[in-house]
């Protein structure tokens, strides 16, 4: 899912969104929502889809993450979470119900529950009571949910988040405290808050054969481009990240042939496109040469243009993997991977 | 014209540029160009055409006027004029003949001459010395131009720029003087330096009877929305501005009931589109509130959508303006303009 946390994806014109790059599902950030524009305003003009012109699906976080990492001065307690925004400093409480009310006001597609998100490195106790409070937050939100879907007949899906960070015995309990809830959908949660990136996997690997079988399982906030069919190996659904965009933003292009960092001197006078296998507006369209110039030179369009190359390379590599598996090639692909072939 | 000073129209991709705006004609600066990336690395690549993808036409400033609002430390001789680079201090001598060997490395297809151009206000005598000034290094430039086009047979066309100031004296005798190198094309430069808008508008009715009937006539650096009709009507053919893009990202969106600054409170839940007669991309899809949220949020797409825009209704009014004169129709417009209806 192409990250567009305040209803954009940075850069990308919504009818390049859906033309040029066919995504068919992208992600927005209700805490981001809930402070700028706010979810009344965007329920009021008809929810995110007619707000952002977008219709096609929308995942919204439930904003635990970002209340975690953006927020100061929150205080959790078996409530929610107060916190202070990070734009002006007011107060704010999220509660399991409260965060729910917001995603269907701002009339998501897919909506998350709210949770506690620990940083890594944490200790079992932490870790375990983090855990635990996000299951209680989760079942209290699972029933205002349901009285809500009862009153309104929404088609909007909730999905629950496994937590525990990097313990085992942590996200064994969890999954199966969750799997009760008999959600459309899991999220793992708690990746890439700092741990190393085979610890990430090693947890998804231990975490999705304690998901229910014919769910989707979401791997949050994953990964780098050669990580996709690892996780979609271990039976990985989704997953969302911000890498393909900010890197683009930040002169890395991801390529058939591995990272092109845009502002080495090599790229001065090179007349190729960023991937000469790549089909994207900006590969058929324009050198490294040109690329590096807008970059130096400071250019929105040197954003805009790496960002479609970035976002086509990552959700190209999701349709080879999704073609791959109906055709029964997927283990030959993970092969091609291993070996650095796609990297 | 487009500004696309660095080869890039800000935050327009090229294909948008020729397909949702279709503009004929862009500007490009010379001496931006010549600084970063240089003039010799982009004709090893092909020309400017094919150094930034865009096969319309490029008009190429000449570099004076950069030289005179950029950079550091200019000292004018009658050689040319010397500079400071305004990105690392390295000093440089731009001369009638450099100019014109840059831009032909470049490839643009219409040219401009080194010229002079004071800031106003100005002292008559000053004034004088610096159109005069012009007028040589035009004849200079004008037969390295011709030696050049002798050996090489470019179509590439080569305007001088008219000077003088506020005085009509040095601009009649500017515009009689550059009127015998038989060019192409010719042009008004010295507006937009700091003069009441109305002088601008003084000097361009003044001096257009004194150059060709038969030669497109260019207005450097003008104008607002409402005075385009009142350029044209005075017999000016071209323009350029960066006013519709650099206010698209300043947030004033111009549209056919005036200015929209889209910060202001009364956007907030507006569901209606920037400009409701407009026809472009932005209007067709988005809505004031939305891209006010996006303002509101430094986002990206927000100079891109007001940048579409805002080209879009300078460039529907250029072809207003084209058919009304083909139909006979263009006094009728122009008096629809004074009222107010055009704006």
């Amino acid at each position: 899912m192409p990250v567009g946390t305040q209803a954009t994806v940075k850069g990308v014109l919504q009818r390049d969104l859906s033309g040029e790059l066919d995504a068919k599902i992208i992600l927005a950030n209700t805490y981001h929502l809930f402070l700028r524009p706010g979810h009344e305003l965007i329920g009021a003009l008809g929810g995110l889809h007619r707000f952002m012109a977008w219709d096609r699906a929308i995942l919204t976080d439930s904003g635990g993450f970002q209340v975690f990492s953006l927020s100061d001065l929150r205080r959790i307690s078996e409530e929610g979470v107060l916190f202070r925004s990070h734009l002006n400093g007011d107060a704010y409480l999220f509660t399991p119900e409260s965060t729910v009310d917001v995603q269907l006001a701002l009339g998501s597609d897919i909506m998350m529950m709210l949770d506690e998100c620990p940083p890594w490195p944490v200790e079992h106790g932490p870790a375990a009571e983090a855990m635990r409070r996000t299951v209680r937050w989760a079942r209290a939100g699972y029933s205002h949910y349901s009285r809500r879907k009862n009153e309104t007949g929404t088609a909007q899906a909730l999905f629950p988040i496994v937590q525990g960070s990097m313990f085992r015995d942590l996200r064994t309990e969890c999954a199966a405290a969750l799997s009760e809830l008999d959600a459309p959908g899991y999220a793992i949660g708690g990746l890439s808050v700092g741990e190393p990136r085979e610890m990430s996997m090693e947890v998804a690997e231990h975490t999705v054969p304690l998901l229910p079988r014919n769910r989707p399982r979401y791997a949050m906030g994953v990964g780098m481009p050669e990580e996709l069919p690892q996780y979609v190996a271990r039976g990985v659904d989704l997953m969302d990240c911000v890498l393909p965009s900010r890197n683009a933003r930040n002169g890395c292009l991801f390529t058939s042939e591995g990272r092109v960092i845009i502002k080495q001197a090599r790229y001065r006078d090179d007349p190729a496109p960023p991937d000469p296998a790549c089909s994207c507006y900006t590969c058929r369209t324009h050198s490294r040469a040109y690329l590096r110039h807008l970059f130096q030179a400071g250019e929105m369009l040197f954003s805009m243009l790496a960002t479609i190359h970035n976002l086509k390379h990552y959700l190209d590599t999701m349709r080879q993997m999704r073609q791959a598996i109906l055709l029964g090639t997927f283990s030959a692909l993970l092969d091609g991977v291993r070996s650095g072939r796609l990297e």
